[in-house]
């Protein structure tokens, strides 16, 4: 069969400035996926894409076009609405687990498609599958049985969703065409919109350890998503969040599943709690179950989050009464005085608990249940000499160096006294 | 052995506006001509370069990084100076048939390493090929031998110079990529510089015939080969050139021997005669041995140039008294009235052309010696109602209506009497 178009005309329209046409982009798309047109082909038209920009019209179609490329999900069926949340990715980033059984406990369904950490952010599977026994493969039927009984689900994407976006991100991530606003969005809104989901709460992260580093970045990456999302007939809404410190007490697999629990058992560091209930109170608002903050504190303090916590580990086979692994080294980072914690960055904790093993540098790695990072003393807190600041879990105690290199000049000790202020956790929200 | 780069970061560097250093030039040609840094990766380059640019000491280094990924030619042995030529290409341009004979009268060697057509714009061993026995391939040694007893030579480039080109070059041509001035300079100058010529003369063809259709486009790439040349210690010169019509009379190869052995006999078409001789001119002064004007065109009426002409292709075993190829089918398109040739168009006559069958669409495609375009009228002739002002000649006559197509629009006619004024044949010179 000939091409309607040829690959060489479409990349010099960008190349030249000029707008992709809805036929162009629907027939480019299908061809990479078809591999007629070729990954050189590909990658030039995302280096002009990422140079030239695109317009609201022409990511809305490479989005949808994206999810053509394959399957898509159907709720229907289900008699609760549903609600999703998206984060760009942080460090100690485990919202998602208090957060999708707290949003389940208001009766709004919750179908958690997530992945696995490649760099210095962590992957929700990988943190999941630290709880002996869960596994993160579920069928479609078994999801929706799960979601229409239990109300949340945290399971893989199947390869099934968007497969254009598949093969689009490993030749991005190898040809420096990552970081383009528009092929960000389309990338995370087409799998979200392939899902079916009928709300949409975008978590995207600005500071040292997420992708955004800046604020207008950030903001930029969230109007088009909230764009795509709007468009696509998703009610979707965006928080900027802080991500120049970590979020909680701990970076790493199993210690973040411990911190989750916490905070499903009414306690666990502020942030975590403040950032999980404001995402829940808009996610059930954009389900059309609104609740007001102070519901949503008591689900976590009164135990109904908890309930719905275990039923899902349990209905993908975990044990959720296990003790969970722990690493078999530590080392602790003491203070040399007295004094109060000013800084504690977040990429380079990110960069420590991915070193220590609890993260990955190639997609077939593995990762190690019990390394990361245990935080003692969070910016404003006080310690005294000789007590730990952080403590460092690894089962391969030679990554300790490399480690404690990342850490260095990555956090700062003040005189005692010293005032510290914080962002808020919530900096923007857009709808 | 472990790389010193990794190629995303030589991306991003470029794609973020820095310069490369030299190591990281070195490093990607050298990679990728191994094939380490991958076609996907050098395609993302090449964009971040054709939309970010490159300094003058990248492309630079870019070129010495060309020329280092192969051979290099010596010249060394000869007697003579060397002088040589490089065309950006256009319609009618048979420039170096007469020219490298008529340089060569003067005791100056020009070893000229020549490609095939492409498209639209006919190559000059295409050409020559028309003339029976005639053969494009030289050893080195017969090249060198050719040059010191006849003093001219026409032949392919061995595969040896800048291997990295030619990887580079096929990349280019699939990915939008070949109009980037750094990219194009570098390309013809690595050839240039490895060839190891004394001087270098370079046309730059502007207008719709060419590939740059802007003056100042054309100027900026002339200015940069310029400067590539001298930076690597060969005297160079560039002359802007008009292609908005076909250079003289005849566009084909067949036809384009016949006109230039008129050249060589004292006749032939004005243009084709004054930027013959304009080039040597340029060439001789650029390799010391400098003549003027009036010098060079006795060399053309007396015979001098001709007898050069002779040896040189009989040296190649070609036979220059063979009768050349003549098409099989001829269509005149004719004067529908009295009038005046307005405008005659170099990009239709070289598609017209190219679609006869003088020219390829791919690389293996043959090419047909005999067909073409002649002009019987030029811009500012008058032709009489019922004369033909164009022949087209093929072999395949079922070419004709596509021929006709690609010429509709591209010429026209006014009242006789009408004043036609045209450019200069050189626009502009630059040293």
């Amino acid at each position: 069969m000939s091409e309607p178009f040829d690959a060489v005309d479409v990349i010099r329209t960008k190349r030249d400035r000029h707008h992709l046409s809805d036929a162009q982009i629907d027939w480019v798309i299908d061809a990479y996926t078809r591999g007629v047109v070729a990954e050189e082909q590909m990658s030039a038209l995302a280096m002009a894409i990422l140079l030239n920009g695109m317009s609201r019209g022409e990511i809305s179609r490479w989005t949808q076009a994206m999810i053509a490329s394959g399957e898509r999900m159907d709720f229907s069926s289900l008699t609760r609405p549903t609600a999703d949340k998206h984060s760009t990715g942080g460090v100690g980033d485990k919202i998602t687990l208090p957060l999708a059984p707290l949003v389940a406990a208001f009766g709004v369904a919750v179908p958690q498609l997530s992945g696995r950490g490649l760099g210095h952010t962590g992957g929700t599977l990988d943190k999941l599958e630290s709880i002996p026994g869960w596994r993160a493969a579920l069928s479609n039927e078994d999801m929706l049985a799960q979601l229409d009984d239990v109300g949340a689900v945290i399971c893989a994407a199947g390869a099934g969703l968007a497969p254009a976006d598949k093969k689009l991100y490993a030749l991005r991530d190898v040809t420096s065409t990552v970081e383009a606003v528009p092929l960000i969005a389309s990338s995370i809104m087409s799998k979200k919109i392939a899902e079916g989901t009928g709300a949409l709460v975008l978590d995207v992260k600005v500071g040292s350890g997420a992708f955004m580093k800046e604020l207008a970045q950030a903001r930029e990456l969230a109007r088009t998503m909230v764009e795509l999302g709007t468009d696509a007939g998703v009610r979707t809404v965006a928080l900027l969040t802080d991500m120049s410190v970590p979020l909680g007490r701990t970076a790493g697999n199993a210690l973040e599943v411990r911190e989750s629990v916490e905070v499903l058992d009414g306690g666990g560091p502020d942030d975590v709690v403040d950032l999980t209930v404001a995402l829940a109170v808009e996610m059930l608002a954009a389900a059309g179950r609104p609740a007001d903050e102070d519901d949503v504190r008591r689900a976590l303090s009164d135990g109904r989050a908890m309930d719905v916590w275990r039923r899902m580990i349990a209905a993908q086979g975990g044990d959720p009464d296990a003790p969970l692994r722990t690493a078999t080294h530590q080392h602790q980072v003491v203070a040399d005085r007295d004094g109060v914690v000013t800084e504690l960055d977040a990429y380079a904790v990110g960069v420590a608990a991915w070193r220590l093993g609890a993260g990955r540098s190639r997609k077939e790695d593995p990762v190690q249940a019990g390394a990361g990072v245990e935080i003692h003393a969070r910016p404003g807190e006080q310690v005294a000499a000789g007590q730990p600041v952080l403590t460092l879990h690894t089962d391969t105690p030679e990554r300790f160096e490399r480690a404690l290199d990342a850490l260095d000049g990555g956090w700062s000790l003040g005189a005692v006294g010293t005032a510290v202020s914080r962002r808020p956790i919530v900096l923007d929200r857009l709808h």
